[in-house]
């Protein structure tokens, strides 16, 4: 009796933690787990967006970036840009902070399975509630029509940050 | 034979290690060693100094910052900002990102070790070679002068930013 219960509460958990999991991508790619505990990579700024912005990475991409073995980045590599709109600090007018959440996005390298997208998935999920960015897998274009003016870069905009 | 070889070339290696690392602050506080692995809990832009920084933090600083525990930080929290000089993006105009870096700044809490300057303990190692900041203990008043401003948010500048 005593394990059929401990099963259930398992299976309950289980099936809220699927519920309150954000969807994936129109093209399938699923929001990654862990993206809040990456280390960062670097960090930008976008006069036409008004927005702020830091770049982490999974592992792979982070031992990339630190030992510059960055053309191309290795397979297995994720990017994560982490974006907020621009605000004014309170007590501070000439320093810039982050206000409202943007969306989380993210680049994962695969030369194989991404083949036609130059070797990287790309996801974005919006806001705090993280809604996929989206209508269906043709917003990828988007993507890589912005990602173009950087294709000697294997298509990244990011450089990594130099670091001591 | 071969473990008195194993053994000197531990000693070897430690010695190196030594000579390698930075040398501490003026007040004593050695650079915290893993803090390129800490995780993120802002950005900021500074107009006045044309310049960008992440927020990174200890488990301890990390943990208070993702719960609402920053009036006041916990003990032990450390807070790290990473400044770099604005940079033009080489293929994307409106984007600033990281140019040279500048220095490596720290917080560190302790209410009673560091009672006499609010709690907190602070520091700095500039440039690439890390330098420690400071030509005696007194450049501690130069971090507090600045930080007055933030007085009634435990003398810290960043708010965490908002994350889903």
């Amino acid at each position: 009796m005593k394990i059929i219960l401990t099963l259930s509460a398992l299976i309950v958990s289980g099936v809220s933690w699927a519920a309150g999991k954000p969807a994936p991508a129109p093209n399938g790619i699923e929001l990654p787990t862990y993206y809040k505990n990456w280390r960062v990579i670097g960090v930008s700024h976008r006069d036409d967006k008004q927005s702020m912005r830091v770049i982490v990475g999974n592992d792979t991409a982070v031992e990339a970036a630190r030992t510059g073995d960055t053309h191309p980045w290795p397979d297995g590599s994720i990017l994560g840009k982490l974006a907020w709109k621009d605000q004014v600090h309170p007590h501070w007018q000439p320093a810039t902070v982050p206000g409202e959440f943007m969306h989380a996005e993210f680049m994962i390298k695969d030369s194989s399975k991404y083949a036609k997208t130059r070797g990287w998935g790309f996801a974005r999920w919006v806001g705090m509630e993280q809604k996929p960015y989206g209508k269906d897998e043709s917003f990828v274009q988007e993507c890589l029509a912005c990602h173009d003016q950087v294709k000697n870069d294997d298509s990244v905009f990011t450089h990594p940050a130099p670091l001591p």
